[in-house]
């Protein structure tokens, strides 16, 4: 493939993408949904429907009979109450944001414009054909312009997902009502909007920003992708406080209102009498949408900045083979070409006719997806890389052959599926891992609690054997630049990763909409199934997030080590060790903050709710409308107050490593993160999945043993009520946030590699 | 100091201790105890008493009133079941070691023997005056008699520490009938008998090895020091097992009982209706008591075998200069004093008059030994080594002055106390973090369960970084033999440490036997006292073990690294990162094997202690005996069943590493598991104590605060029982076995090192 084939075909692939989200979303759109509402808080008064008032006029141009009208305009006043929080929040989330970023912009100018004290001299440098490249202060200048791009992506990624998932919530419901089949592939392709637009546009923006960058640097290839790594800094900032903040958020109130309305009060999951209800389905928004949004995006997009860092010091670099070095774009495009065929499995090939069939698709699109790719990888590779190269790798050259790449990508894919599967084992309520924990219920929750850790515990071998294979491999084959491409095949499907991702909160609220707007109880059934199935495709999505990550995190890690000049991390530099040991201490003290967070905002929730119970006449009959607003205010304080001391810790740990313990220590530390994090990441969000759906399991009741542990309200269910609540922070809040903070501590090392090396280490000076 | 002095002083010290022990022994023995018994399980009848039945004669010769004649025979009746259960299950776990001792010690003589194809050759060498040394074939022979030596001493360290305990908890609580004082004074001498005898058998007998094996090594210290590893090996694995076993017997005891117990009958702790009341002390007593003795003795001889390797090839050996070899020994001869004195200040020096002044005591115990080893640091440093020397370096050898050498060992003993204040603060219900966790039981028994979890991971911070800045400086300053000998001046008090420790499962025990006898509520209210601080004492007992564990690992990994003739290890190695994903694993996998054995073994338990209150009539009134020995069958069964495959997974991971994947792979998996289980074993440890004391504290009702939590069977109260359940198999299985995983890989690594770097890597070969 020539290097115009490759110019034309990433934009088109990228285009190609958003188009297809945009007819699933105009297929989402004909469900319609309408009724004249009021916005949530104008009014406490009550009179008359269940619990949403609404002033219908007689020009109501609602379709149907007079009672699914009353539905439909509940639903669609709930989900206006749900959008309306989720946007609020993330605005005023986003304001912070904004202030952080403009600090962290400068620090990022000033930092690596002391490289060589702000001159905008030239410098000398080896792989430029008139060997000199740009100053280090245009460099600072356009590694400040890439994250604040960065960073701007990841914000309308994950504000984008928030208003696809809001969109679609009440959608799911009322397909509810007709059928399961029909009801899934409503919420299977509002995931598909929100996975097809984030991998298309987060390409498009990187596509375009190389080739505008690319006007200045022209000949500097080396300069240029080093100040592209700063779009990977930017997007994994606001996708950690995103995860944080929105973490927090949602659990705060999921935990505060399970406990006063599941265990105290003994009213449903999600009933409208209770004063969280609305603020826990606005966090499944935030947190788990918006959250898991920009975090993918910022592992594409790191993953992208690794390979084209290290490609552009190699000989595709030196020898200027721009279709070569667009390799890991190009993998992206074909990726999310089979992604489109692949989804048209699930929305328009496949039946699913019961609530066992879906499961089955959701793997099936596993499958498909990572069948269809090790062709389409083959296709790429074949295409656009010249039959041998080589590669950099640290002091000296690698020579690599074009079907060692492939394979380096292809191990990456397979071994996401592996990590996929294997969540799904550990996670549904299909297998015995979970059963056995729903069985230990019996005995109460400390028993429940002992083997949900354990099974947590249990699930890190295998996908640490898939991580430690596929690393090995590509490392072996192709250096650092073999491990970046196994991250970017683990996330060549990322649009069908996000599909079945956002499909499990977009499920959750559809379910939380069914039960607020007082649906039948067989309605509830087949959300709580989508629902079901949801939990195990979010811990799915976990998975794939954090062994993306690892990979991810490996490859900035060999890239800053270049950058830095180290010619060796040895485990037997007291320095490098004493780094590990501080690093893989790291997510401890990082889950700590994020825990206690949940935990003490949990309890002003709990406090609020009681008090409401307490105080609000009429409000446990269901005569008198919950004050919700003050249950969103507390979540908004609370998460917003503590993302700012657990994000503090993630950014100024590498610079405060860096600056005063120098570059060997700095290494230390992000491998000692990196090896410990992958195992307190995958073990909280596996042990949240089992108790969530053991608890389901036991509330469904579909097998003899399930009837023998139910039903709702039996001592078991109490137990696996407390269970769940317990893995609430550790799989939405901690867990997957910390896949986060390794990515992002490995770019911002990469990113201040220059001034660590010409600055750091004051302490040993 | 001559030689000649050196080989004085430390059989001189160690016979000092010995005889410290002695004397203790006989001030608690002086505490009278007796009556007549049957032993437990003869008899089901029942003639009168409370519970444990009597048949005294006129002759009978017990002092004091009747009333306390009848109490003073209870004791000794519980006291005489404890013992003969503890004996029993020691007996047959030691039946089993016993085989795989075997086994395992024909693996080693093989394994090594083949390195030269069983050669009886002399090999060429480099330290020895005349360039040759003893065949491979002999060190494997002697490795493998230090191996089975080792394993020895541990089996007698760990029982003996049974025995001691078990005589003494009966004793305790009969004194708790006086004064807390008193009481405290009988519980702390009894953990000074173990203390003191461990501590100086533990050297007595690692010096007579070396003097003998020294008769045929002559001057190959090389080959001394190599075969003398294997005692480290064997100490450990016999610690693994005892860890295990014990763990799992205990805990599945403690939380059967529990859940029954406290959560459903509502009786209080160690009430003698609850079937599983003497598996419960007995544990105690095989877990805590017999586990931990093995566990502390085998790290003081890693540390010692890995700092006389490193010296052996160092200006000490090349120069055979022995009182300078036997640094490593005269450091813990220094320490068995310096403790000796010490203790005189808990049990003669200070006083202790109310309950407040238990914490006082014990940690100023903490800090008088550090601050008087200090000064032994200096004496020792001083007068056995040469003001400069060379220490051996991985492929160069290190200048160093003596006064380095004291900044390395005092280190190592600092940072064991800042662990040791640290675990203090985070586990003692004296502190805000334990009373929030308490104060989280209002909202029920997720947000303590989230809150002990978010405290356990809190508190690896302190610890990391005094592990961190020691293993700099000490690595800094000398190497590998800086690093063990940091971790020998943190096992310098071991003495005083052991006997904090053991304070606490006796104190426990006192407790039980204080309830089981129907002994006032004033006298239970000092033994849950001493208890209190026990819990405590033993989470500082947990902090000593894993910090100098992560020291010995460390220092064992160099070891490791020298002997196999390896360069350096590079983090950016493929095998080496790879080995590190996987090591970073194993604690978890660890994890999981222990804490779902505990989980599945606490459910038979609670069937079959469920089936004796529904099927024995009159048991819940107190009219019958339940019946105590199918307890501790199961508890006897399920832990040895389950040792097993927890064992092999550790015994078995390194040989398969360095056998099919190399030295470079095994390194990597080594480095992972050491930083990743550190973080695992302090969270682990310190949310289990945390736990049991937040429940300690609401049952105590000593403040306001603690008062509004209570009284015992308030929601809150039956909330933190909840999480004192889940602590348990954390704090008391998994936690303070994964110590022992990394250790005994690292000494099992260097021990079989001239294999793998002989035969090794199979898979890449």
């Amino acid at each position: 493939m020539g290097s115009a084939g490759a110019e034309a075909v990433i934009p088109l692939a990228a285009v190609v993408g958003i188009l297809f989200a945009l007819w699933q979303w105009f297929v989402v759109s004909r469900v319609k949904i309408s009724g004249f509402y009021q916005s949530l808080g104008t009014s406490n008064g009550y009179h008359g429907g269940p619990v949403f008032e609404m002033d219908r006029t007689e020009e109501d141009a609602v379709e149907g009979s007079p009672d699914e009208r009353v539905i439909m305009a509940k639903c669609a006043e709930i989900q206006h109450a749900i959008s309306v929080g989720a946007n609020s929040f993330l605005f005023t989330q986003y304001k912070y944001l904004s202030v952080f970023m403009t600090f962290f912009a400068v620090v990022i100018f000033l930092f690596l414009g002391s490289v060589n004290s702000f001159s905008t001299k030239t410098q000398p440098c080896t792989y430029t054909q008139n060997q000199s490249c740009k100053s280090a202060l245009a460099n600072a200048f356009f590694t400040t312009i890439a994250f604040l791009l960065g960073a701007f992506t990841s914000v309308f990624s994950g504000y984008l997902g928030m208003k696809i998932a809001t969109y679609a919530n009440a959608r799911t419901t009322l397909e509810a009502q007709k059928d399961i089949g029909t009801a899934f592939k409503i919420a299977y392709r509002s995931g598909a909007v929100m996975g097809f637009l984030l991998a298309s546009s987060g390409l498009l923006v990187l596509y375009i920003s190389i080739n505008l960058f690319k006007v200045y640097y022209g000949d500097d290839w080396e300069g240029l992708f080093e100040a592209i790594t700063g779009y990977g800094l930017g997007g994994s900032s606001v996708a950690l406080f995103g995860r944080v903040g929105g973490g927090i958020y949602t659990k705060a109130a999921d935990v505060g209102a399970d406990l006063v309305g599941k265990v105290e009060m003994d009213i449903p999951e999600d009933d409208p009498r209770n004063p969280a209800v609305i603020a826990d389905n606005v966090g499944d928004n935030v947190g788990d949408i918006a959250g898991m949004g920009s975090d993918l995006f910022g592992s594409y997009a790191e993953a992208t900045c690794a390979a084209l860092y290290v490609a552009s010091i190699s000989s595709f670099g030196t020898n200027h083979n721009f279709s070569a070095i667009l390799y890991p774009l190009l993998i992206s495009a074909m990726g999310i070409i089979v992604c489109l065929f692949t989804t048209l499995f699930a929305t328009d090939f496949l039946k699913i006719k019961a609530i066992s069939d879906i499961s089955r698709v959701l793997k099936l699109q596993l499958l498909i997806s990572t069948v269809l790719m090790t062709a389409g990888i083959a296709v790429v590779t074949f295409a656009a890389l010249p039959k041998s190269f080589t590669i950099f790798n640290f002091s000296n050259l690698k020579h690599v052959k074009n079907w060692q790449l492939f394979l380096c990508v292809s191990i990456g894919l397979w071994a996401g599926l592996v990590i996929g599967y294997t969540t799904e084992f550990y996670t549904s309520n299909a297998y015995s891992p979970v059963r056995d924990v729903a069985d230990s219920c019996r005995t109460g929750a400390a028993t429940n609690v002992i083997f949900g850790l354990a099974l947590g515990y249990k699930s890190t071998i295998i996908p640490s054997f898939a991580l430690a294979a596929s690393i090995y491999t590509s490392f072996r084959l192709a250096s650092i630049y073999g491990v970046a491409m196994a991250a970017l095949g683990m996330l060549s499907t990322v649009a069908t990763g996000l599909s079945i991702d956002a499909y499990g909160p977009i499920s959750d609220n559809a379910g939380g909409i069914a039960e607020m707007a007082g649906m039948s109880q067989e309605v509830r059934q087949r959300t709580d199934a989508l629902d079901a199935a949801g939990n195990t495709t979010a811990a799915i999505g976990k998975g794939f997030a954090i062994g993306s990550a690892a990979l991810v995190s490996l490859a900035l890690f060999g890239a800053y080590v270049s950058r830095a000049g180290i010619a060796s991390i040895d485990v037997l530099d007291p320095r490098v060790f004493a780094g590990m040991m501080v690093g893989s201490m790291l997510p401890y003290w990082f889950s700590a903050m994020t825990m206690k967070s949940v935990g003490t905002a949990a309890l002003k929730m709990v406090e609020e709710v009681r008090r409401q119970f307490n105080t609000i006449p009429g409000l446990m009959e269901g005569r008198t409308k919950p004050d919700y607003a003050s249950c969103v205010r507390i979540s908004t304080d609370a998460s917003l107050k503590k993302m700012v001391p657990a994000g503090f810790l993630v950014m100024a740990s590498p610079l405060f490593a860096g600056t005063f313990f120098g570059v060997e220590a700095l290494a230390g530390l992000l491998a000692g993160a990196l090896v410990s994090g992958v195992q307190v990441a995958i073990s909280a969000s596996n042990s949240g999945g089992a108790w969530d759906n053991a608890k389901k399991y036991i509330e469904a009741g579909a097998s003899d043993h399930a009837k023998s542990l139910g039903p709702k309200g039996s001592d078991a269910h109490k137990a696996a009520v407390i269970g769940d609540t317990v893995g609430d922070p550790l799989k939405d809040t901690s867990g997957p946030s910390i896949n986060i903070l390794i990515k992002l501590m490995a770019v911002e090392s990469l990113v201040f590699a220059p001034f660590f090396a010409e600055h750091g280490g004051l302490v040993f000076k």
